[in-house]
């Protein structure tokens, strides 16, 4: 690593949990030049960041009171307010930047705490692996205490690219978890896709760039389609109705029954599009199902 | 249209079956130059072809005798065995070319009946809606006889792009399938994300871009990657595992239940993924999936 005059001016961070996120996120801070203070449960996990000149943390404590930030990355919100609660005094008046995964409403709960101590509490969803962090494939998502947010936003820049999504504290684990839940889908479709081709003993990687042309189209015309229409009420289409895609189904169940292959994954999706029908959405596109399950 | 010397040295065609899919293929050949003779069930509809030039035929035995392909593009298949059954006289020494949805079983027992009456048979699978016929969008999928499919690349090529996919005539429907799954798989996640940002009153807009790039990366990287996991059988990962997808599952689930969205097209990934770790397959990445869909 090379050393600037300016990177001594850049601010220290404190950074809490070295999984292999953790990790991950206090070695982006240390390559662009942050003092870095790292504390972990286990101590033998700041080895190899050590090794990288992060400055070692003998408590939870000495690391956050080394700078203005500190960012946490634990397993659970409970294993958060856990290690925190002790720690709310060496807390106040700095800010508090948690990428631990989980739900809005625990996301809430801890900012409300932070706030009752005079904490600013900004959340992060990281939608990234480890192995992506600091490249421009990575960005984390961040909601919370804007004016935090904003004091600190070239330190965090260090991790990889930044979205704001708004001040409450709660959007970035509902982004998070809206588009994890995206991929969930993609990722039943693609290994439902590639069992089909290889019961007749074709090879996954024949199909392989097909189906990212056909996915990747999907997600730049259905995408934000879906959401158009869902945002205007204006479900009816000339193009895929309901009642064609109900039609279709059974045979697509039936083809991958007769290939030997589990249909567990698709089974809820038809009923859903028969529901779809029954309560009369025979006209309207595949967006209408984003309404039928809030129903 | 403009008409040029060469536009009359094209091979006529039949088209058979004028819903929204055969009356945008019978327009395409058209528009390309191809006299164009085209049959239906119900006369009428023949109407806006005839506008721009098509030849009604009285009988079915009319559209096949016009020229060297037969273009087919019913509901069912059994829509087309009713239909061809009493023809194969006419069709004997010609080119069939059947775009009806089907399955791989269906499209191999039409090729039979097909064979044995020294008809050439071409089954295909359309990637595109009927709007997107004729543009750059569009293709379909090709697979039996390739002989007659290289004698009329020319003319097919007039419908869109070509993909063809092996001599074995089921494969146009099993490719086609395969693709249509994995855009179910995609419906059903982004109809999840949109539901659940649209539960605390966030305009599914705001989560489009992000799940439009989210998902594009994801089909740039996951469906490569999980073609080459499966093909070469090393699921083991160090980027996402089964059993962080497990552990991150019931969150996801109670997340959606919180803001009183359905979770039924979800929970079959979290049993699989409960079967994937009791199975031994904590450490593999979700390639594994596909496997487990097969057994």
């Amino acid at each position: 690593m090379t050393t600037s005059p300016d990177d001594h001016a850049k601010p220290p961070v404190g950074v809490l949990g070295l999984g292999l996120m953790g990790t991950a996120l206090a070695a982006a801070f240390l390559k662009a030049g942050h003092p870095t203070t790292v504390w972990n449960r286990t101590p033998s996990k700041t080895g190899p960041l050590t090794a990288q000149g992060a400055i070692p943390a003998e408590t939870p404590a000495d690391a956050i009171t080394a700078g203005p930030l500190t960012l946490v990355c634990l397993t659970t919100y409970d294993d958060v307010t856990e290690l925190l609660r002790p720690h709310s005094t060496d807390l106040t008046g700095r800010t508090l930047v948690n990428v631990t995964n989980g739900t809005p409403v625990e996301a809430r709960k801890l900012a409300s705490w932070a706030e009752e101590h005079g904490i600013a509490y900004v959340d992060g969803g990281i939608m990234a692996v480890p192995q992506m962090i600091a490249t421009p494939a990575a960005y984390i998502l961040y909601s919370g205490d804007e004016r935090a947010y904003g004091k600190h936003h070239s330190t965090l820049a260090a991790l990889g690219g930044t979205r704001w999504t708004g001040t409450d504290p709660g959007l970035a684990a509902l982004y998070d978890l809206s588009l994890l839940t995206g991929m969930y889908g993609m990722v039943a479709g693609v290994a439902q896709a590639y069992a089909l081709i290889r019961s007749e003993g074709i090879p996954a990687g024949e199909l392989a760039p097909l189906l990212k042309d056909w996915l990747t189209v999907m997600a730049n015309g259905l995408v934000p389609g879906t959401a158009h229409a869902v945002d205007t009420g204006r479900h009816l289409t000339d193009v895929s109705s309901l009642a064609v895609s109900r039609a279709a189904f059974p045979g697509l169940l039936h083809t991958f029954a007769d290939q030997g292959i589990r249909t567990e994954l698709l089974e809820p999706m038809r009923e859903l599009l028969d529901r779809a029908v029954a309560e009369g959405y025979a006209d309207d596109g595949l967006s209408r199902l984003v309404e039928l399950l809030a129903s």
